[in-house]
């Protein structure tokens, strides 16, 4: 088992130099979020999540969770620490006040948001589904409600599901088959089952309010016929207690590869003559509203994958700081500790620098966000909020990619150890591997990026993001320090072919959709890679000229991040005009072949 | 759960047209490996690890071995298994038949051991094993073990292990603690504890043959003091009958990431008054004798990154041809199988087109095997060797990385299933985990290259082989095909690359070691790439023959092949470049800052 202690250094430094802090709490609502609460907010989300959800990260993948007769059992000390995390406010950090949040922009939420993943995924999953309920009722449900329902969830009290897969509806959320009837008091009756519902049940709250897809009867066919209903587990009264036990159960729980302590659930609904549900919004926009909270979801999902990279990275650190074995290459020294190998260095700064590169585009990502709903400028806005769209399928495609290379790159520090249970260190590659297919696969992602993000407005929120790396180009290349203007060099060059196949995808859009679409992920790897980039160039632009305010803050941390930036830049860059090459080359080796191709 | 199928039209094309069966059996000793031959074994043993080792992957898998009083004890199924396996003959099929084997070239037995290990690596590890260990006593027992053990462990009626590790010594061999006191009728009794042991106690056999590396009292510290002691389990009486139960014993086994039916023990040798063993060859060589096994088995271990590769592919592609979802980008037609989606195709062909580019490197080096022992001229023997011995880095370290991707890319094609255990997806890659450690990791494998196989003659077999690719380049532009014109120009951007990482690194050996030993992975990444599709470019030029005899063969199965290779060489050889430039940026970024860099 391995400590977690959380990234704070990093996480501010990337809030005040990547995301402007200073600006962010200057927006109209946000005048609480200064730097001093930063940092207490900071520390004492480290203390929580390093001290209560990290040790019991280990103990919830070995025991798991079990379906008993009266449903979902967490493992030991689940509920304590679930009661505990409420208690402290965490759990609706970035709701709104008037229903018992604290209002805090995301950039501060998504700190957080990384501790309780780093700590413990399968915990901080039960959180973050609320938080998409919790969205999803903000944007659609009636006052009445949001009268109901959103305190306690906000509270933490009871928590929230998301009801989308079924059987055969995996990806393609037009199959779905679950139904709703329309009753004579206002209220439905849901039927149909769904899977991979994410702690559907468990027994750390007293209710769980599902949020449901399911089909009007005169619907139309397709995603146009899906609306959006909640199915509490337990129907509420007027006085709000809690009433009769809802025809919603959990019939099995999923044996999983990783993320164990969460319970998977198979739900079923209506087996014995209907769920009661209310319908969210109106009728056949229930895709619509899940869509709204998806980017949301999605930057969060993203955030996995940078939370459980830290995790393994802290955790090949310190073994590699213990663990002796061999000379060191150069000096000759006998039996060093192996952080002392070149190969080892290598593998410890790519897990470093990687995770550092898609923090800063996550956290970044969420600063937009907060601009975009808190902002004084509609315009302003309105751009702010494209480039975050634009940005969220690299987050989430990107940074859980990421995740899993990292997460593999801890194993391979261990040696052999690392591929012991006990070590801890493949839990987090397990639990990372589904972070690439929930919410999306890098795939979505990737078309997401391309047909969605690119195509909308034609490359121009691109063209935005492309001017911004251009500036850094610029900075970097007028830096008085080799290092930077190296720097400079290689994103120089990555630019432009990040630039080309944009302009090659748009133009194939249409005429090569099959080349397109087969190109789609190796451009989201190059938009990774480019962003990672832009944004430690960022970094290494601000750790310069904190370093030249002479005797002001951390002189070995911003040495480190222009040492971390330079890495990055000499790894993972010259990859991008590699991907240029494959995206445009599109399926022009397959074209034409069908699907005797694999026979 | 997932059927096997040998891919045995790839491996008879890999053997025809890239190892050059026909020479091989014209080699004296190989009169017997006719392609008839050929044809018998391949599919037999098609045969039987289909139908008898692949049932039992997913079981072995979930019930895993035991430990209990008498020892080890494997799941169900795994010591009928394995009688039948040693009743067929394919324990010894390369062995001598002088002592019980078949005789057969490697350029058979690799193909034999791709399917048991594709089939149930953990199964096949025990016979893997065994063959190590044969090929040690071979090597250097004298003729009174080599009668006592040979042809028992050849037939696979005892088994054999290689006790090397021990826990402050892993890959830092040097640190080796276990000892060995002379007796005074000629034995020795060994003491110590070896951990990591695969196969190191088990109930398929009535007796194990324990290779283990010990120090003997007057021993020089370091590697140059270490001698190898076969330990039997049982001790063997003069007429060969089993004796007295020997002093090693299992005291636990390993509960681990993958391969959970393969027992994986801390062997402790003499805890009760010493182990008996026998000296192996002269003391002190103990480290060299194993290194002359060491290149075959890694050969192996490279194998079974491309075995699990090819299983995972083939589940992953049964399973895209029958899960529907979603619309054909193409056509607009509703509801089809995912094999018909862009990305899924991608997945498919990136998976399909590196298992057979690095089958084809894999089974090249074993027919190099094959040529170095059994060749008539006494220096092309010696090249051959070379030649092979620079590969098995490249096929190690390569194939085994990989196999990790792919196995990846396997559960992704599954989706959400792929994330359930029941699928059997997650299995592949969780087994595959091991491979880029055990036998050397990959940075052992790096470092293999550059310092010894690149060092020891100046790069002069790299220069053979860079003259081979060229060759290759040179035959594909010269193609009427314009796909193998592509093939062949971007090849012929590859290669100078190669060649120029190649100069820089020895060029900077002695001088800048930090860097050259940064550089070692992304070097062997990029001799892996370009040894891939230098090995497709082969395999399309002589598809694209066979095409031109009119009326040959398989035309689908050609036609898919130059399809293969071109896609291989779109998707991966662009990247050479990028590894040339991370290659060559060494430790630059990092250079001059020691251990605090992490903090």
């Amino acid at each position: 088992m391995s400590d977690y202690k959380a990234p704070v250094k990093d996480m501010r430094f990337v809030m005040d130099e990547i995301v402007g802090l200073a600006e962010i709490s200057s927006l109209p609502g946000f005048e609480e979020a200064t730097p001093d609460m930063a940092d207490a907010i900071l520390e004492e989300a480290a203390r929580f999540t390093g001290e209560v959800l990290a040790p019991l990260n280990r103990l919830g993948d070995t025991e798991g969770c079990k379906l008993e007769a009266n449903g979902v059992v967490t493992p030991a000390g689940w509920k304590e620490a679930y009661k505990a995390f409420c208690d402290g406010g965490w759990n609706g950090l970035g709701s709104p006040a008037a229903f018992g949040g604290q209002g805090l922009p995301e950039t501060f939420g998504i700190a957080v948001k990384e501790m309780a993943a780093s700590a413990n995924l399968s915990f901080s999953l039960c959180s973050m589904l609320t938080g998409g309920a919790v969205a999803a009722l903000l944007t659609c449900a009636s006052d009445e409600l949001k009268a109901v329902y959103l305190e306690k969830m906000i509270t933490g009290a009871w928590t929230g599901t998301m009801n989308l897969t079924e059987p055969n509806a995996g990806s393609d959320l037009a199959l779905i088959r679950s139904r709703a009837e329309p009753q004579a008091d206002g209220s439905y009756r849901v039927f149909g089952q769904k899977i991979f519902i994410t702690y559907g049940d468990h027994d750390m709250t007293d209710n769980i309010v599902h949020l449901v897809l399911a089909r009007l009867p005169d619907a139309p066919a397709g995603v146009r016929g899906i609306s959006l209903f909640l199915v509490p587990k337990f129907l509420v009264n007027a006085d709000g207690s809690l009433g009769a036990r809802n025809d919603a159960h959990c019939v099995s729980i999923e044996h999983k590869l990783g993320i164990h302590a969460s319970p998977t659930c198979v739900l079923a609904f209506g087996d014995n003559g209907g769920a009661v549900g209310y319908l969210l919004g109106e009728a056949n926009r229930g895709l619509e509203y899940m869509f709204i909270m998806m980017n949301e979801a999605r930057l969060g999902v993203g955030l996995q994958g940078i939370a459980l990279a830290e995790r393994a990275y802290q955790q090949a650190l310190a073994y590699a700081r213990e663990r002796k074995q061999g000379r060191d290459a150069v000096t000759g020294e006998a039996l060093v500790t192996i952080d002392r190998h070149p190969d080892v260095r290598r593998m410890l700064m790519l897990m470093k620098s990687r995770v550092e590169a898609c923090r800063a585009v996550a956290y970044y990502t969420a600063g937009l966000l907060d601009r975009a709903h808190a902002g004084a400028d509609a315009g302003q806005k309105q751009r702010d909020l494209f480039l975050a769209e634009f940005m969220i399928p690299i987050v989430k495609g990107g940074s859980t990619e990421m995740g899993i290379d990292v997460t593999s790159l801890g194993i391979q520090v261990h040696g052999g150890m690392g591929f012991i249970e006990e070590t801890g260190a493949a839990q987090h590659w397990r639990d990372a591997r589904i972070t690439t297919i929930y919410e999306g696969t890098t795939c979505i992602q990737a078309n997401d990026l391309i047909l969605r993000k690119l195509a909308r407005d034609q490359g121009a929120t691109a063209q935005v993001v492309f001017g911004e790396v251009a500036a850094t180009v610029r900075a970097l290349s007028e830096s008085e320090r080799p290092e930077l203007q190296a720097m400079g060099q290689r994103l120089g060059t990555a630019l432009p072919a990040w630039i080309e196949s944009t302009e090659w995808l748009l133009a194939n859009a249409k005429s090569g959709i099959s080349g397109v679409l087969t190109a789609a992920v190796p451009y989201l790897h190059m938009a990774t890679s480019v962003c990672g980039a832009w944004m430690m160039g960022k970094a290494a632009l601000a750790a310069a000229a904190r370093l030249q305010e002479q005797g002001q803050g951390d002189v070995q941390f911003y040495r480190n991040k222009i040492a971390t930036a330079g890495f990055y830049a000499d790894q993972i860059l010259p990859q991008v005009e590699a991907w240029a090459a494959t995206v445009m080359a599109g399926d022009a080796a397959i074209e034409g072949i069908g699907t005797e191709l694999f026979d």
